[in-house]
């Protein structure tokens, strides 16, 4: 099998696991991943398609500045700019770009602070990181509409191989060396800000009962 | 194919997508599709059935004042009414009306004010709208047992080609220009509305501890 | 096909449908239909099975004292004794109980109230009740931990063929004239104890902010 | 059919059935089923693998000591110290341990209680335990980054063939005499985190408002 169509499948098949938990919703998201390192070519989500279905319509190859290899009709993802900061700047794989709610929430909760610190969770061994009381932090940046501004702030943050960054409002955008690091980071992510909100949701009510009787 | 089977299979595969998320609680919720201008024939949902299920009744074809084109025993949606205003009075080539948790309690929180606006939101581009701080309002009416006082009163905001109404305590009505435009807006709503209530579940605990301590 | 095999597919749909919500975790909830009137046969769910798979020992036929029409090794469900309420003192075809999170928590909040009352709530529709701000309620009993007891404390209010009864802390049964008719008002009453939860998770945030900026 | 391909195969349903749930979130969580008594031969999940895929690495045959019966180039979960406590102190069948959401958030917010109990809930019934107002503890440890600390302090509440303890911030770790034990106490246990949560969530609400007008 060649590598195109090796890691075309690889990126199918995360698409179909996020889109079935109803993470690209309004068409919203992009997803991508590294072909080859000579010349850069990944594959990148085309523009507004139903990411619930799967057709082979879904990807489309570009270049490490964006510009599709092959004569094609679709056109690429409007934030594939984000994608071309990842591979131009580290060696990651993959790059995995969603909305959720809780991410969202989390976003707007703490983009004033400009990031937010997740401690003392399990979880956080999906990072790699195995220390106990290990910290993690993930900044947000604000949202340019202008794709442009949005790309340059965001490669400020883009500098080691995995990683991620919280957009305004806008969503999670996590990469990898891999596709299957890259999912797994987000989920872990995800995880994290659930729970937190669920947290969020119910701590000032047990500050403020005496007894909890249930 | 012919064009009522094309239209036919479109519908079916939103409505099998929208029941899968369970939007279509006891029976609630109806759909249709434009079929043809001259004259003006749509496809709507068939009254009382299970839409998880799949079959050869679930939609029948109307005329522009709802009624069947073809004898059959069937009864179309008894919010008909509702659709036939969106193909009389637009270009819009679907409508879709469900109920969900989420958009009933918004309707129910924001009914005496009319309506609710969203700005900021990434998720707004999924209308069209890219500007920065875009804003998108949707009005909330007052939900009449008397279908066609509720299909009057729901007329007075079908104006475009796509577009939305909340109908308090009774779900949202979307259309758009084709089943994927309608889908899109629908799921983008949605999307607002559970952001919007799960950022009120846990704002007002932010604010009121000077430190969280997670 | 077989009255008794045509309603033993009914039931098993039903399960499956169900079961894909989660509405049965710990093997919790049982499930019966009617299957003769005379004499007075129904299928009912074999105790401690896991109702996530599908197996030819998923039902037993019993009769009106809920003893077993055929010789078996299964044990009808220890909940027998309601169903048999159901089908000796009305006309109703099918009744099914289930645990879910926010039957549960609706029990326990309204559970000294004694039962809860909504209005205004289109959802109303589907128990055939078309009234403009029309109400319904559903009692909420003791759970005693004796099944007989708590069958008799049951047995008050079942006296139509459609009905609901929340049992506190313990889940919903709801019976109707078909396997139809009740999933179609299980899924309306537990489509109200979301919407009553979620709105009162974010109403008092909305009474003691001014203004609410998203 | 081999005691060993049977026992993989209840297991891999167990995994997939619990993946479905999302409660595999960055390839956390682990799984193992006794194979044979003498030897004290085991499965358990291999390490940082996806449990969405269903392959022949998922699980792998260890020994009393954790070690690989057989040479491979798989490596046992890092915590199968932990599923070793189980089969050496007691005669349980199957350990499941998995993160999710909720019982992180009881884990912290009753961690320095030490403990979490629950009474007077029906779903009580599926640990075997049928009395009126019946009461279940379960420990809440402290989450040790040094696995063998953690599979130290986790031994001490392991003394009986069903079971149950919840890691701070870590997750559960369920054991019983079969899979299908474990897996329904796991899921009763999910079910009381996620209710008493809920609960949490409104019930200030509903004692600063001297009447739901709802």
């Amino acid at each position: 099998m060649s590598q195109l169509l090796k890691r075309w499948n690889e990126l199918a098949e995360v698409k179909e696991e996020l889109a079935n938990r109803d993470w690209f919703f309004g068409t919203s998201g992009n997803l991508s991943i590294k072909v080859s390192n000579e010349p850069l070519h990944f594959l990148v989500s085309s523009s507004g398609k139903d990411k619930r279905k799967k057709t082979n319509e879904d990807f489309l190859l570009v270049d490490k500045n964006g510009k599709q290899v092959e004569s094609t009709s679709l056109k690429p993802s409007a934030e594939t700019l984000l994608h071309q900061q990842v591979y131009n700047k580290t060696n990651a794989g993959c790059s995995l770009h969603i909305h959720t709610v809780d991410n969202n929430v989390i976003s707007e909760l703490y983009g004033d602070a400009g990031e937010i610190v997740f401690k003392s969770q399990e979880i956080i061994k999906a990072f790699g990181i195995w220390e106990e009381d290990a910290e993690i932090k993930i900044p947000i940046i604000y949202n340019f509409a202008d794709i442009p501004s949005l790309a340059n702030e965001f490669s400020h943050y883009v500098k080691e191989d995995t990683g991620a960054v919280l957009i305004r409002n806008h969503g999670i955008t996590v990469w990898g060396k891999t596709a299957f690091d890259a999912k797994k980071h987000l989920e872990a992510w995800e995880f994290l800000f659930s729970y937190h909100l669920k947290l969020l949701s119910v701590k000032n009510v047990l500050r403020t009962q005496a007894e909890i009787s249930i």
